[in-house]
């Protein structure tokens, strides 16, 4: 078996951070462990049906010949990727769960399919399929290079996972034919779905080949430059509603980029792809520009959850502070994306601002997409909801459900990392590592009830003897007070960096992590004019919302909360959620009734001498909609605002 | 000269009031007249020249073989409208300043020029010209039963203003053609965008020809039957992408209507064509449907000033209760829509809740889509901004310059009505009209300074010794206390009705109306989570806003409103601005610079000893944006909300 990474910069010059295979890591927490074991049993199968039933098999087994008539349910050019996030998260799956069959058989027997509808000359888009003079004519729209890109990472994933080429030489043969077409003598062009970038240096770090690399890094080049523009009258009717250049990123060269605009996850692929090919190359501008970025990204346009890409125009970026809460777009996708290149940006710099990033999104805007029964999705996770968002078992644009399975299955890798000196621990859950440090296995055991406890007990065990080197513990920029213990040692340790403890470990060394986990209540910026006199809770890295069915004594939109004292963090078991920790309090109820049908109404009409008080009760956010339909908020009106109270 | 009237519901059995023309109307305010005679000597030339520049004309010339070329600057085919637009402006006007040479000069060279672009069997569409294959088959986009919808509209305006038939009769040709085409038996269609129902409507109105009134008929009963979903694989793309069915309100059938969703402006023009329809045939369930509309309209998808349509993503109605301010799409045109939908509910019902909103959106919604000067406009109006949105001149979609001339030359034909037993007035301005009631001429007289002042004082005049009739005055629903006098008389008056004054009147007589105006702090629904804890200041009809260039002393959207009882109103000279009320006040200042670069705090880190204290000022909405950029908001938060201090 071999090393399933994610992102394999193990020979990259310019990663600090050297990844740790996904099937190098074992968990058997309370938290993702049955998380992932739902996604492989029952997401994964579940997935497989309606990829049949949505034709997006039937498109390469007509391309094959194997069937006659071409299926027509789908309207979209990029229905192949589809297949190919849910073939990269089998992979990741296959590496570590290897008892499951049905998993396996599925993969074995789907890779021949798409195989067989690869042309003579490497050319594999199903969109085109037989129609030559089409390829590479809608670089805008058509997503050839976008699928390519999906069709390589998975290619790449199942080689690393279980040693399975067939795919793997089929991916680079239509690589090959990418990277022969378009160079700077013959055609120049860009992708509009960025995607191909990331994956094109992935294939370099597989096969050393630079060719890879340098056909990523001129499709990155090449952007700014206006190729995107389509000629056709309809199709640049298409291009200017969806927002011209801009939703493409195509606005300005890469280097000239300082603010995030466009559509959000095409911005965070594209982002990935520069972060590679810095990681390749040490281009220091490139991620100069990556750090400006990410500025904008995180202390201007981002959720509290995480989720980015706030309008639901073009699925895009808004402007500085526009973070709606009952439009957020926040695409599940784009929340995944952020993980992605919060990721890239950590193994190029070891920064624990990235890694913050990185588990907000995760244990927040990420998982707020998938059910937990494994089985619907959201594509946009709102922040505040009159009950009508309901997760969907699929969608007629389907990105969201196969990228979120590849993000479940691989989520072990985002836990450690090597470097030069030592080992890096990014993400806290009770399981197992087996660290190759220098070509000796280092053994790592987390005992935690992370997320819902900051206690984290951590052994670290060589298996020869005793090793020289560094354990580097990232210490979340959310704790206020960590206290960390070697021993009877107590270790200094900063929030919002990682501690370094070097020592000579020995087989019994433990690590003890204490967390405070204190309730915080979190205000925004006052140009979030929308969460004026409002506070979001949160509680280590999660981030807490008010659902109606925990609230029945109120429309959660009309709880205030009252005094924030009496807030109080209780692990309690819910029916569906399961043993979680909930925050109860005391809440005041506006009286919405004084309104009746009125829109809007002079203040002194609206005066109440006395709020009804009532308990309330908020759960983690990535939690909502998984029982009876109701409203749901994040945000919450507060009765004693700072602000207000001089 | 003849009767310029707008909507002519003069012998519509459904109409209980009967309108007055444009050109019985003439107003000699401080207030709208400036604002006309702007839009006739600046605004109109002005948009003559765009008009020229942006090849408008040159599609009709090439359509008759007057050029060679096809004009290519423009994407879409609804550019026709344009220009027949501003003919119905520049026909309202023609109907009062008689002495515009310009205008008329420009108007009786262009009409040829359309004119002779009309194909042998009535057809007028540039887009498909010498394309008869082309045509009726893209109802859903091409945009040619719109056209000719503003073709009918346009010719109908300048046959009652100037007696000029020479558009009229090629209108009527057109109008026959289509009235040829769409019928049960032949081709079953429905236009993608509403517009030609109430222009038939008007044609049967103008022609006394049923033919006209079945084709709206018609065109409105076909809704609801997919009649608009696209075949061809792009277009179902681009519907899809906008929203499917519900975008176009074809989602259902107009009889099956109960909320308002789709398209604002398409939304807004069907409603017309509804009303009209309701208007000429007196179905009261197409009425009723109305009555509906508007509740859900008014009560939960309208802004404070009368903008409607929340969302930029297919610039559409939002869920109720979704009135975002800074991200506030509040089209210019579904502003003008909604004065025009409103209009026709008030013939049909003389109920002082349209005219309410009628009000509402002309001072503020509508009249903020131009700026003072006449010469730029707001296509979206945000109820807050960051100083980034300024008017443009022009537009690649200029729907908005051409809509908002047709309201400000014809606003005096929203004054007045006629009744069977006596006279409606709707609005206050100083000026003078000459009303036929019952064949006899009636002068009435306003002298205020309206709407800076509540005091108003109206002569009725009949010209032939006494007449005895009824006199409706409007008392605006904003107003709590309203004083009416005749003589020494005191008349009950109660807001949000029209109130009965019948008498036998003679000359000398005069009412005595005062409206008390004092500010109003305005809070919205809870459930426009965005507003909560803040208030709109509002006077009499005009809705206020902060911008920044007034308030130097902090970032607009740093204030807070600190005591209402320090608020005053006060007239002031404003360069730019002129003579108007203002609001001044006392105002605190949120510590901003706590946040610095940080999006999210946690509560305890954003506490303010002591807040600054600042003076404000106010403008009218209306007038935003017209002098130095910087940041604006209607709803600004206050110190002391009441919920916050039971």
């Amino acid at each position: 078996m071999g090393k399933a990474y994610v992102v394999d910069t193990t020979r990259s010059l310019y990663s600090l951070l050297k990844p740790v295979a996904v099937n190098d890591v074992s968990l058997s927490d309370e938290f993702w462990s049955p998380r992932i074991k739902t996604t492989i049993e029952v997401t994964l199968p579940k997935l497989y049906e309606l990829l049949e039933q949505n034709d997006r098999i039937n498109r390469f087994r007509w391309a094959s010949g194997k069937i006659p008539r071409r299926p027509e349910r789908s309207l979209y050019p990029f229905d192949d990727s589809d297949l190919y996030k849910w073939i990269e998260a089998c992979a990741y799956a296959l590496s570590y769960a290897k008892e499951n069959a049905k998993i396996r058989e599925l993969v074995n027997d789907v890779v021949p399919e798409i195989i067989a509808a690869q042309e003579d000359d490497g050319y594999l888009f199903t969109e085109y399929h037989g129609k030559k003079y089409l390829r590479w004519t809608d670089l805008t729209f058509a997503h050839e290079l976008y699928c390519a890109g999906h069709l390589i990472q998975a290619a790449i994933a199942l080689r690393r996972a279980t040693g399975d080429e067939r795919l793997f030489n089929a991916a680079r043969r239509f690589a090959d034919l990418i990277v022969d077409t378009f160079n700077p003598e013959s055609l120049k062009g860009v992708s509009g779905h960025p995607e191909i970038e990331m994956a094109l240096i992935e294939l370099y770090r597989e096969t050393r080949d630079k060719k890879y690399l340098e056909t990523a890094s001129f499709f990155l080049e090449e952007r700014g430059k206006n190729l995107l523009k389509p000629r056709k009258k309809e199709l640049l009717m298409l291009y200017n509603l969806l927002g011209g250049a801009e939703y493409f990123i195509d606005h300005k060269p890469i280097r000239k980029l300082s603010e995030m605009t466009g559509h959000a996850v095409r911005s965070l692929y594209l982002n990935c792809g520069i972060t590679d090919l810095y990681l390749e190359t040490g281009d220091k501008s490139l991620y100069d520009i990556m750090e400006r970025l990410w500025d904008n990204m995180v202390h201007k346009k981002m959720y509290v959850t995480g989720g980015v890409g706030a309008r639901y125009i073009s699925e895009s970026f808004g402007d500085d502070y526009e973070l709606p809460n009952e439009r957020s777009y926040a695409e599940t996708c784009a929340a995944i994306a952020n993980v992605m290149w919060n990721w890239r940006m950590l193994l190029a710099t070891g920064d624990a601002r990235f890694a913050d990033i990185m588990e907000l999104a995760l244990y927040n805007a990420v998982l707020a997409g998938i059910s937990l029964d494994g089985r619907k999705y959201f594509y946009t996770n709102p922040l505040a909801d009159s009950g009508k968002s309901r997760r969907q078992e699929w969608f007629p644009v389907a990105c969201c459900p196969t990228n979120i399975v590849r993000i479940l299955t691989s989520v072990q890798g985002y836990f450690y990392s090597i470097s030069e000196d030592g080992i890096w621990i990014h993400l806290y859950a009770s399981g197992r590592a087996e660290l190759n440090y220098k070509g000796k296995i280092i053994n790592i055991v987390q005992e935690t009830d992370y997320p819902w406890d900051g206690r984290i007990n951590i052994k670290v065990e060589p298996v020869n003897h005793s090793e020289e080197f560094s354990v580097y513990l990232r210490i979340p920029g959310w704790s206020d007070i960590a206290s960390i213990y070697l021993g009877d040692k107590r270790i200094e340790a900063k929030p919002g960096t990682y501690v370094e403890i070097r020592k000579t470990w020995e087989a019994g060394d433990m690590i003890r992590m204490i967390l405070q986990m204190p309730i915080k209540l979190i205000t925004s910026h006052p140009h979030v004019t929308n969460n004026f006199a409002k506070v979001a809770l949160k509680r280590g890295p999660i981030v807490y919302c008010l659902e109606q069915v925990d609230n029945p004594g109120a429309h959660v939109w009309n709880i205030l909360l009252d005094s924030e004292d009496e807030l109080s963090a209780q692990v309690e078991q819910l029916p569906v959620l399961g043993e979680i920790v909930v925050i109860n309090g005391n809440g005041l109820v506006l009286d919405g009734e004084r309104w009746k049908d009125s829109l809007y109404l002079p203040l002194e009409k609206t005066r109440s001498k006395k709020l009804k008080r009532i308990r309330i009760k908020a759960i983690p956010y990535y939690a909502w909609a998984n029982r009876s339909p109701g409203a749901m908020t994040v945000w919450i009106p507060v009765r004693d605002y700072p602000f207000l109270t001089d």
